[in-house]
């Protein structure tokens, strides 16, 4: 019986199930095998909550990220405890649970967004720090207003994705998963100073794009300047645009190549591979992560899991760079 | 925050989470969205254990049912409160919990099946009957010792399979996936009256295993006999055969024909539909079950969960039986 | 060039292209290769026109019927002319035509409705009859609502479907894919006397759904009754219930068993199967059919087209239905 | 290593390699594991020699089923000894040999077709009877020509489709596989009082293509009828329309309900089920069955091998009907 | 009702339809839901047609590019109006339709390829510049014929391709997917002097295949070339030997890893990405493109549409190079 | 028939069939079509042996493997003779035959190795090296063995894998597909001043594996060197430290990105690519390989064969790199 599960403690922080004792396709499936946090004791701190938000009401083209919290779960199960390529034991430095899903409405986007920003809150209570997975790119609007109502704002935002996401409103709805940082920015969540996408490629509606997104804050690094500028490159400028201020992550699966993560809504070809984003992703070490998230992800659409896989390896690096930043 | 979970309670039992306030598709899975064991209160006692057993190591072809507990977990998520085919609620008539895997050793056979004996045991204890998820056939072997040393033998056993499973040795394995029932019943725990097997269909390795699986017990209704005796005829052979004795049901998912179970690992053409099977488990109302496996759910080779799916439907209606019968 | 496209035409009705001299596999997708509705000569009255509504907001699990009316075009490439089952030719008896797609709002079911039942209404002008193909089983009260606004109300509904659809609100949604049939018969647009489901099945809410729905006025033949009843029996339940009233036909691709329709949203286990669903809708021959649809294909989920080519054939057995019945 | 592979031995015959001391997913794949021509010993006769013909160019939807012969190949592994269904074992009663393919052209239909009845002779020469694995259903008329000059026309041809194969010329191609039954019936190979298609259903170009049919000489039996006469009224039908002539039964896998076989090339919606056409097959024991094919199995679009799980387990049960009759 | 469906209309060329007023995944699918040539006013000149070629019967391996162009139709759903890797608007720039398929003769290669260029020259009266998708490579042959007709010969070609396609007859046939180039050379429709393979990799017959190719006047750019030359290099290498011929630019979807495109007919690993080839596309502005194809796209063996989404982007980028390109 | 097969004989070795006379498609699958070892004339000395081994029970996570074999297999029909990327004729220079398989025991990894080892050295009686096809990479262990055995110990081994492969013991069992290298190491097979991981990446139980690896005498380059050192560099290091010391070439398919290999066992982001792969196999060129293997494909999980098709022209360019070492 699984009961009680023998469980990795390292520095105090209740880890992972032991693959050890129980095999990593065995158990309930939480992320990376961690804690749900209705089981880990009531004496240990927690530092970052890793939550689903299973909502997909915001999307303009395939829905289906509403089953991405359960795909990238079932896919974190390969996860082990050191993480050599940041050195860093994620599980060990810091108390990590599963936080479960947050329960939203799925007939409506305004009242789904409250929830979100109401339940994010709740959490943010008991964990310093969020890594939430989608769900549409909608939900960083609601993320994004929680964390700057509990760290204040503005917020520096390194965005990965095949897209802007500072469109204008769709069919009526402000708030869409093409809408989140346009809103963020005229809201004042968003530090127009230093924030950056990267990864963007494919067809716009126009020009203006452009231009508008420039005017809400952002510098972008294409999927084309990963060939033009390099890797260390890119990583220069990210570093000196955001210099030491208060960083949130969030990852438009779809920043990768079809090819790599099949398993979403909107995929554009010419996208960069796994190995470039987690290469990015490490590059950021030092810089002050206060959040982070990794969105639209659909299952229907993957095979072999390989987009969870991909989802959950670059969660895994973005606890080992939050178990090695400032906050 | 998924916590504090909305639930429904019905009679005092805690049931499924309320899906008029979580999507049905939210949060960590859970078979059928109940209560995981750690998170019952202990003022609850448990009728029901539903337990996975990811060991798959018994296969003499395709492997992969070690995947089969978190498979069906995954797919029974829509399951609702109320049964009309059996006109019972499962969930208020009996206390139902999730109570996760039992963990074992996927390089020992011999040492695996002392381990889910123990398990099974343990688990006993609390939980006066169970219903296990496979993994694949042999576990059914450990199972039937576990229950006979808690309830005494002989158990009749109504087997759902393609293959009659009471086949010898095999590279030296006493214990395999083709083994269960014979060591079963050369242990005595199974009743050579009243026992039997349907489904059955595809080529042996001689007539010799008829004759062989006769003397252990067992009376065989083929697939064939679907057509030729109809569902009534068939419920009435086995009622009559098995009368109030008690009985544990198992049932390999590839007793299903390959169209309505591709997800499986000796799949045989000419099989059962999920409507047939069903029909028969609904028809075995008022007979006394003491405990149902369901096995070799192999997702790996499923399509759009339709293997998982049958299972949990199977499973549902296995609950509602045991909800309506003496024990 | 594929212009000008040669047709058959038969008793002055454009029907399909003609396959002599174009392959099936060629051309754009329209249903069953018929003519797009903005190509027919204006002095070809139309008797039918096929219609997809590509909206699946009102899902209450797996999303994705919004790709149905394209995935069930691409499906119906290999339609010929003559239907022997009914021996009827329904290009040649009737002139049907593919009138697109209703466009709506995907983020407001309210709107999407107004959008429905005015597309309907407007397409209702030109075209006496409508066969619709979903998106989701939502889109059955506006199709309603618009066919009593030109016909008059109420009408008989023929409802195949694994669920009940008469369900209350959810998350605060009046109209979703659960309620369509509560909302049309409270709003009188179903006659109470003689609308029926069938293929019902599956877990319920509680046993009160099958009292409220009987109040709304459905009789349920579950699929079951097609074991305990047989076929003929049902026919004929169905027809004494029925009489010469004008039925509407609304088809939910889950009354299949998910192994001949893995492609929809809420699958559930002991469906029956395409021949069923077949024989019964010929079965109907002679009846006032005013209007049909086909709702909840949901292609991500499908495999090898054949949820696609079910619905597909069971669309040209409703129009060669309406092709001999009285209007 | 595989040499020299351990076989069982049955009464002089060369049977399958012995699952007992080689698993049955290891080695190259032949169909039933059973011995590759070259490789037989020269004093053995054969008696059934199963091949190959991996041509689809005369497919007009979907092409693939040159890849039919290997994927049967592969999903034939799990065929064991003894066939308790006929209570006959195929291997040991008769020697059947896997002969390989036969290479044809792909470029041209009639070249193939030539080669294709030179190959059948060549090896009809050392095989009595063939039991043959397509390619698309045009190989049935070279093969009937072959068979004719070896044993005399006409031949009964007992034929399972969906589709009738009588049907005129497509795009100037006199051969294609819609064509072989009207070509052969033309040439006097088919037996006019006898001959007989089981399963037919789906859209047809028009009315004349059943009297067309008729005179052809065959009778029709829909997928409809195997409800309304049931499976013993069809065997009766066919036997007594039959009686002691020689039979050639030739089936396209897409008389198997899409669901039971999607992985094919013109699948066709309301089929018949796979225990059905088993049930068939073993009721036309005591036929004096000349020879076999199974055509149609169209690898690309097929999942978990069901359709060529159908096919392995079809011919078996032929390769048994034929070790039972007279020839 | 989708009649009249709004377009956006951009220096008076009838383009998209406007994505704000009616989903992307609505309505039937053209190439990048352009309007289709039937559709298109009169007035309106066109400057490229969009025309498929459902063709696959010269294939040596894999069948089944006889679906691409539908498949392509789907996947370009998403396209939108400017393209910002080129600066420019391609569907504002010039008037570009969906023409449709050529239907072609399945059963006859050379009858097809009279087919193909009689039908290439008809478009080519009403539009200058094709873009065509395949269909298989066989088709490059035909449309090489009829550019020369009507423009001249010889035309400098870019070929992209694992694959030389210069071999030599196979099983008789002289036109195959694999000689369109050296037939088109030999018949002196290619400009020795300047044309180009790009990403040839993986084995061939012999070595001669080298030395011939090179006599027809090809220079390889192999897949190594990419990481040994940079694609700065290549680019350079291409310009320089192009100069300002004019040009037709011939894709085959294999040129991609198979990562990148599972759905094709003749696979080969160590391919170059999508990012790559996309790159290339764009480096070539400014050349004189005379016409372009985009072959072998097998949807069968697609996942996701990744191979699809693929061809799409590149024929996007082809289009928008077209937009920018003298001629 | 294919009764003689066309064979291509070049300089006296018995090489693939004739793909001019028998298309790829065509005849029982054999790794490159090449000839079965039971069929080669006795007087053709044999230089590499293909076998397959397919075991899987040393897994830890998704099994499969078993099948690795006959897939491969399937996937290398579309081999040619000429690799111009080596400019060598592997199958001209060598006299390579399929051997089959090594049957082994399913249910007891010591028997298994045991057998290996001594299939290995039966065959290593017949051909001096071997290239063998897993099974899962336990079975490098006996391989190593068998091949000390017969050439002396110690060898440099090359292994290309996401893993390590020299972790400890796992629920008990010393030998699994974890651990071949630490036990080879511990042997005394391997030289531990030459041997190297490439690829390695993604999480590992601690710190201290990375000392136990180096004291195992390994150095490892990460799939991040492949960015950071190049590929020039990557080869400069492995040459310098492998010297002309007698190599074994094991490859992991996991080393490639899931991307490019889904199919297969315990899949890892970040990897490399097929053409970085197969660069750094013909950048070995000169190196005197003594043996190879590639392990780990798992079909369940592949698709369009994308992952048998990378390991299949991965072997093909390991064989045109034996053809060209010294031995």
């Amino acid at each position: 019986m699984s009961d009680p599960t023998p469980r990795i403690v390292d520095r105090g922080h209740v880890g992972q199930i032991d693959a050890s004792l129980v095999p990593r396709y065995s158990g309930i499936a939480t992320f990376g095998r961690l804690s749900q946090i209705e089981l880990l004791p009531e004496s240990n701190a927690i530092d970052i909550a890793v939550v689903g938000i299973p909502f997909d009401s915001g999307v303009t083209f395939r829905p289906g990220a509403r089953f991405g919290p359960a795909h990238v779960r079932e896919a974190s199960r390969l996860l082990r405890q050191y993480n050599p390529a940041q050195q860093v034991y994620p599980f060990g430095e810091l108390q990590v649970v599963d936080a479960g899903d947050i329960a939203v409405n799925p007939f409506s986007i305004s009242e789904a967004v409250l929830e979100i920003e109401r339940g994010a809150l709740e959490l943010l209570d008991r964990a310093p720090r969020l890594l939430t997975i989608g769900g549409d790119h909608t939900i960083s609007l609601p993320l994004l207003r929680a964390l700057c109502k509990k760290h204040g704002a503005p917020i520096t935002v390194i965005h990965f994705d095949a897209h802007l996401d500072t469109f204008g409103p769709y069919f009526g709805a402000d708030i869409t998963h093409g809408t989140p940082f346009r809103l963020a920015s005229e809201e004042g969540l968003i530090d127009r100073e230093s924030s950056m996408h990267l990864g963007i490629r494919g067809p716009l509606y126009g020009a203006e794009n452009l231009t508008d997104d420039a005017a809400l804050g952002f510098q972008i690094i294409t999927s084309g300047h990963f060939d033009s500028e390099g890797m260390s490159g890119i990583l220069e400028r990210v570093r000196a645009r955001v210099g030491d201020r208060p960083v949130y992550v969030s990852i438009d699966i779809d920043v990768l190549d079809p090819a790599f993560a099949p398993g979403t809504g909107t995929p554009e070809a010419g996208g960069i591979t796994s190995r470039e984003l987690l290469t990015i992703i490490r590059g950021l070490a030092g810089l002050r992560i206060v959040g982070c998230d990794i969105v639209e992800v659909a299952p229907a659409y993957d095979h072999a899991q390989i987009t969870g896989i991909a989802a959950a390896h670059v969660m895994y690096d973005l606890l080992s760079l939050m178990a090695g930043s400032k906050f």
